[in-house]
């Protein structure tokens, strides 16, 4: 017991240090997923939040937490727009949180990064928004811890969401940040473990591998956004001088390094696509991979594009190599032709 | 994804042929806390219950998420009876599931085996009295999975939840049974994953692990019950005959064959006990490890006993020997002189 106890807390106090807050902010849960549910009820219940705002294209760990929890509990919910790249409109966003608040307490939940077309958002411009009006500020990181540089003390958030297997660690293990000024009740009820925030055995070997896949990823950090933007600029341009009637979502500049997100135009090769790749071996998704499988599109590209035709997000990792993109880019234009 | 998804599939097929049901009613989660807590949520928010009836000495899953939400929802709570070796009291539960029932929906929930005293409730009894009277039942059965014979076809049972490291599997890889008659939403809000039941990013080798432990402890449950109980009976004896003053709690009779709870005379030595055995290399412990370090002893103790005592859990498995039986007791008796 105790030896667990110990790797836990040093796990705790490694990713503490990687993510620039202190350990007793940081507690472990099962995935990203149980992270963001967590905040959900808190804001909800512990908060007494009256109205929830967030963004149609975030990932639906957010989007059917807020859906499901506002119908629940007679919750207002609001939504920021977004331009047809993804971005989003932070006059819109700046206007209903002004709503919001002077109406009681809200709570905001708005991604780092988005999972399908990579776009990056400004979470200091709407935390520090959020905190001028008294609002309370929660972001999905799960795309960006262990890939860009974060400081959560220097951040201005009250709570983060992370996942291990998004920069290479277990998968089934996340984390979740409670900055030390905002006290919530616990959403899995039980035992005292993590600090009576978090009931249930402890994933002890997930828990230890988050903390030392973050500290690798860190560490490689710089250098594989390097090589990743590098082939993501190589793919965009083959894939552009390749395929005509090519669409790209999210704009090239704030987005991710290692996503592409991009629209075919419709016909009977493109509708078979992912398949036709996967049996060459080749792994590219269609939008989320916890949707994988799931019909009707991407609820992502749906809300931003009017523009017809077949998602696909190609993503890279440092594994990734220029030979790989052209085994693809043939490979499509094979399919396609 | 694929592989994944089939090593996921495999093991539920493996874990409902283990426990004879379909693979349809497992769904994986992170932990038996996990399991009990989306039942609760879900006897409340999807099947209308307005009355929750358990029992006092159950686990703190289980009492806290029936003490959190029947406040936080305006939900009766009401609580079985016990006699002094933490038998239940089958009448006076029988009677209070009538009254309730009448009232409207009613959701019981009470555990197969006690965690700290060991006692063996007649779920199959209590299952079908609640068939009669129309309440949903769930059974926390984290301490007789991969230990009893178990065919959930057979037991009138709605829910059960179960944890794989309680048969030597991994830390943080629960399931959750969910009777094919009945219908919930999920807990965890988010992705598709599980059949729309429990969203996250899947802990594949957790749930792998869940299947292959479950196996072995199926193929090994009977050898290891004749041992763990030998070895329950011989440390007994020793003890009686070492120890005076010394109250078993739970009745010997109905009880798990691996857990021995016992309390000890207080005074300076006793109240040390744990620590003295743990410097010794044996550990033992004073109430549910999901208590552990924390304050105010066993709830479960001081709910069946009013005889003042210092409570001592004493648990074996296959690798204990009457060799190490000999050890502690005579460790504990050098401790008390």
């Amino acid at each position: 017991g105790r030896t667990s106890r110990l790797a836990i807390e040093e796990a705790r106090k490694k990713v503490a240090h990687l993510l620039d807050c202190q350990p007793s902010e940081i507690f472990f849960t099962s995935c990203g997923t149980e992270s963001t549910n967590t905040i959900f009820q808190a804001a909800i219940h512990s908060l007494g939040c009256k109205h929830i705002i967030t963004s149609p294209i975030e990932h639906h760990a957010t989007l059917h937490s807020a859906e499901v929890l506002c119908k629940q509990f007679g919750i207002e919910l609001q939504f920021a727009k977004h331009d047809a790249a993804g971005q989003i409109d932070y006059n819109h966003l700046e206007k209903i949180i002004i709503e919001c608040s002077q109406k009681g307490n809200t709570f905001v939940s708005i991604m780092h990064a988005n999972n399908e077309i990579g776009i990056v958002n400004d979470i200091e411009r709407i935390g520090n928004f959020c905190k001028k009006e008294h609002a309370y500020f929660h972001s999905d990181m799960v795309q960006t811890v262990g890939h860009f540089p974060i400081s959560l003390q220097k951040l201005p958030i009250d709570f983060a969401s992370a996942s291990a297997h998004k920069f290479h660690g277990p998968k089934g293990s996340g984390a979740l940040y409670i900055n030390k000024n905002v006290s919530i009740n616990p959403y899995i009820l039980g035992g005292g473990q993590e600090r009576n925030m978090r009931a249930g055995t402890e994933n002890v070997a997930g828990i230890v591998g988050f903390a030392a896949a973050l500290n690798f990823a860190n560490a490689e950090m710089e250098t594989e956004n390097e090589q990743t933007l590098q082939l993501k600029n190589y793919c965009l341009e083959k894939l552009q001088n390749a395929i005509t009637d090519l669409t790209i979502n999210g704009t090239v500049k704030h987005s991710l390094p290692r996503v592409i997100s991009v629209l075919l135009p419709i016909n009977d090769k493109s509708e078979m696509l992912q398949m036709s790749l996967d049996i060459r071996g080749i792994a590219v998704s269609g939008g989320s991979a916890c949707s994988s499988g799931a019909l009707g599109g991407s609820h992502v590209i749906n809300t931003i594009s009017a523009t017809p035709g077949v998602p696909l997000r190609i993503s890279f990792c440092k594994w990734n190599t220029r030979e790989e993109v052209d085994v693809f880019v043939a490979a499509l234009v094979d399919i396609l032709n």
